[in-house]
């Protein structure tokens, strides 16, 4: 039988974009944002209009996801869970072209036990076809045909009628359990 | 109801990646190499094994999936598929980082009706969710779930077991009919 298939996104789910988006942000305009000041919404919303062109062109520099951190305990979750099923990363790349090699690296250097044929650079995740889907974003679990897990961030606090996960001590016991007991 | 979506591969599928393979060799070992001589197998059986190292490194190279020909009747079919179908572009282009940025850039000009969130780069495509897979490498046939039609390649005419397409136009007649008795 065919390993069960987790899919994992990178941003804000195993890498924390946010604070780079928050550090570029304090730096160009010498303010002193905050990750709570963005709870239940985007950085986007929460700065003053005129700095939000200059913000939405930060992702489009080669290197905004360069050394970004890894999230708590992420490389140890995602070995275990490598060995009772088959690991992709997918991220939605495609619309920021720039990253891509920067985002190749990452994962190459933090999780070099996962094969770089199992990366996914797209922007629409519906065309991934896996058991699991573990993603900060809603909109990629809706439009997802298998088992989606809200990573939580943030920016999705409010966001209702999802299998929130808040770490990933927390979803390697859950997808531990979940194998167990199919077999 | 959804729309059936088709999933294309790129090289030997709607590019032709081969006659740039052959244009470097010849170009950098003063050969006379053509497609023909590629009958039934891939590039790196037909030279000499001394030549190998050097052709297997060319399309590492951030400039060799620039400026590809698009295949015969490719953009005419795409473009009147994707008024029935959703189209997605799929390459296996992780084994290239090198290549991203070209490959994005080359969609981008010769298709731009398709969204870029409909570009998937990845490595093994069994993880692609698609009603069709148009392909020129059985390999990745064999691991997709829904309907593989195998793209006609100098490298492939002997593979059996798949159904064989030779043109655009064949595929759009086929594809055609296909929407058309479903509905």
């Amino acid at each position: 039988m065919r390993k069960k298939r987790i899919a994992i996104d990178m941003d804000e789910t195993i890498c924390d974009s946010l604070i780079r988006h928050i550090e570029w942000y304090n730096h160009t305009f010498s303010a002193a944002l905050t990750k709570e000041d963005t709870a239940g919404t985007r950085i986007y919303h929460v700065i003053p209009v005129e700095h939000v062109e200059v913000v939405r062109a930060h992702p489009h520099h080669p290197d905004f996801f360069r050394d970004l951190d890894v999230f708590d305990d992420a490389i140890d979750s995602i070995k275990i869970l490598s060995e009772q099923y088959e690991i992709f990363f997918v991220t939605a790349a495609m619309e920021y072209p720039s990253s891509f090699q920067a985002k190749h690296d990452w994962l190459k250097k933090h999780f070099p036990f996962i094969s770089e044929l199992n990366f996914v650079f797209c922007g629409d995740k519906s065309i991934i076809n896996a058991d699991y889907l573990i993603d900060d974003t809603p909109k990629h679990l809706d439009g997802f045909d298998g088992e989606g897990l809200l990573f939580h961030a943030f920016h999705n606090m409010n966001a209702e009628g999802y299998q929130r996960v808040h770490s990933w001590t927390e979803i390697l016991e859950k997808l531990r359990i979940d194998n167990e007991s199919i077999r």
